[in-house]
């Protein structure tokens, strides 16, 4: 970063500012911001691939494991990488679209799990504490007020988004402001030498959302890419497609512009999910996206700038069946099968003791030459 | 067991004295102990479902994690289940099939990595070291003197099989033989109050003998069970599947006898495997299988008494093609997509953080109730 981009990036990162901008400055900001983004560096594959192969196991044996190893080494450029220091971000908003009856769960739900993040009670609390991984929660749209609580990040673009049945979720500007959040985020795990991130979510009507977003970027028929979200039957799966249908031919989102997308059918937790993924490309910064909605606000940074992919760690443990045509579109592997469809950044966690067991065999195992065991013939 | 099956046992448990017993009595007393299997406990199910689904997430959005609570408590018949104290057996045997060049190794790599693994230098040792699992390393059939080596357990059948293309693995006494090696150490995990076991296993030319028995016991034409085991080429593949070609020919081992199919083209490792499988379900003792020679192995046992697949999480985290044949006979899902194909018992120890993972959620979630969260409409 020289002087005049980080002069920049602190404008950027005092997020009320964006308030009193006007959308074609910050707009300009963003495409500059993702504009100085730089390729991951290929300096050290060699050696790392070298030493891979010289442990006492078949040459690619381990799988995603080595695979994994290379990755870091990239992002981190270094033939060392760590992962020591770990966050997820859970970033919460609100969905007008749930007025229409298409989740499992009532909107209130939204704020009731906020507070359950911080009171240390949800699912996303039990695994970061297992796998020794920080969490912070960023209210981004919640409709709610959360003045009194003093954990929570306070970056509330809007008391939620518009009904999409009937209007655009949010104004460009916001779209643009919701972005920030992430950029801002990224910077702050930059700031605290945070080793890896993972982007998780909450908010009741963000799987339908969803599936309007990835029907656009995917090209896909919105039922190939519509799920049960919570857990709803069959019959409200149908109707929940239908409503998708209505929404997607009113709003009509601009495939070519990402914050079109986000404007018509999106959500500030997206926004936020997808500026943390340029965020991450830019500070080279390895993140691990959850199941379909974190990919999906991951996917729209991808859009915005290539780089995402190559600083990415998807974990495909969902049955929400968007997510594949997400994975094809980032041309990544899935890694885990365990069907978690519960969001919060959950699903990601699990992969941290991959990552993890990754770097112990790459930093600890003989090499066939210490162990004296006979080489590939 | 009442006290007439504690002697049996007790009598099995010394492996030596097998040897001297005939063919008929041993088989007379393993066909005893696999009848006296009893089928896993539904008693708690409803308990267990009942305090899953009041916990703060959507009905069965952890997905595999929650069947593995359930299955869990079924094996262990508790409300309560536990993992605390975690081993691996990781039984070594040699291949006379080796001779014929089937792998990208020579045999000589089978004593060699049995020493790695006693060294601590193997991705098992790291892996174990990592997860907290206990390790032990058991000579089986590897043909080489281990006299020296105090932290090996000494099981040898023989030193290794005969070479399946010209002649059988084993005898039928060395087959029931090698089963007793895993029932045995099944039986000692229990004395140890191990909470749950993992079979590995090394051997070099053993996914060879694995694709013969799991052409047999899936009734696949060979080639759709054939990998590439440690990394061979695309020709020496080709000339695999020939050799095998021939070797069933030769053999044809008996699909409805699964102890003439050990005698026939199997491996010490794989019948000992199968043993620990059917002890596993003896004394309901929770087992992750590996990848595809290991579920070769407890496939064997399947067939001996189904009940142990009510025991069995296998982990599919390979690219040997026959695995998804052998989870299809089981009845059981994949859980991890990782591509690793190392064998030792490196792919199951990665399932360990996700059952971990799985209980502290079951154990330390907030219910809907206690967080104040509005529950399913």
């Amino acid at each position: 970063m020289y002087p005049e981009q980080e002069i920049l990036y602190k404008i950027f990162a005092r997020q009320k500012l964006f308030l009193f901008m006007n959308t074609e400055k910050n707009k300009e900001y963003l495409q500059r911001y993702i504009s100085e983004i730089t390729p991951v560096s290929e300096e050290f594959l060699n050696e790392i691939e070298n030493r891979l192969n010289h442990l006492t196991k078949p040459i690619g044996s381990l799988g995603f494991l080595e695979d994994s190893v290379k990755k870091l080494g990239l992002i981190q450029r270094t033939t060392s990488p760590k992962i020591e220091k770990k966050r997820v971000y859970t970033f919460a908003g609100d969905h007008g679209i749930a007025q229409e009856n298409v989740s499992a769960y009532p909107a209130t739900v939204t704020p009731q799990m906020v507070l359950n993040f911080l009171n240390g009670g949800a699912a996303i609390n039990v695994l970061a504490d297992q796998f020794n991984v920080e969490m912070q929660v960023i209210d981004v749209g919640v409709n709610h007020d959360f003045t009194e609580a003093s954990e929570l990040i306070h970056k509330k673009v809007a008391n939620g988004t518009g009904n999409i049945l009937r209007e655009p979720a949010m104004t460009r500007e916001q779209a643009i402001q919701s972005l920030f959040v992430g950029i801002e985020l990224a910077q702050k795990a930059k700031d605290d030498e945070v080793d890896l991130l993972i982007a998780g979510e909450m908010g009741i009507g963000n799987t339908t959302i969803s599936s309007a977003v990835t029907a656009t970027i995917c090209q896909r028929p919105i039922e190939e890419v519509t799920g049960i979200g919570t857990g709803i039957s069959d019959e409200k799966l149908e109707y929940k497609i239908d409503i998708l249908k209505q929404v997607l031919e009113s709003r009509r989102p601009n495939r070519e512009d990402p914050l079109d997308i986000l404007t018509q059918v999106g959500g500030f937790e997206l926004g936020a999910i997808a500026g943390l993924a340029l965020g991450c490309a830019y500070h080279k910064i390895p993140l691990i996206s959850d199941g379909f909605i974190s990919t999906t606000g991951v996917a729209l940074g991808y859009l915005l700038n290539p780089v995402v992919r190559n600083i990415l760690f998807p974990v495909e443990c969902t049955s929400e069946i968007g997510n594949k045509h997400l994975l094809h579109l980032l041309d990544l592997p899935a890694s885990l099968s365990l069907n978690v469809r519960l969001g919060e950044g959950t699903g990601a966690v699990l992969l941290i003791p991959m990552l993890e067991a990754a770097l112990n065999l790459y930093n600890n195992m003989a090499t066939f030459e210490s162990a004296g065991v006979d080489n590939h013939e």
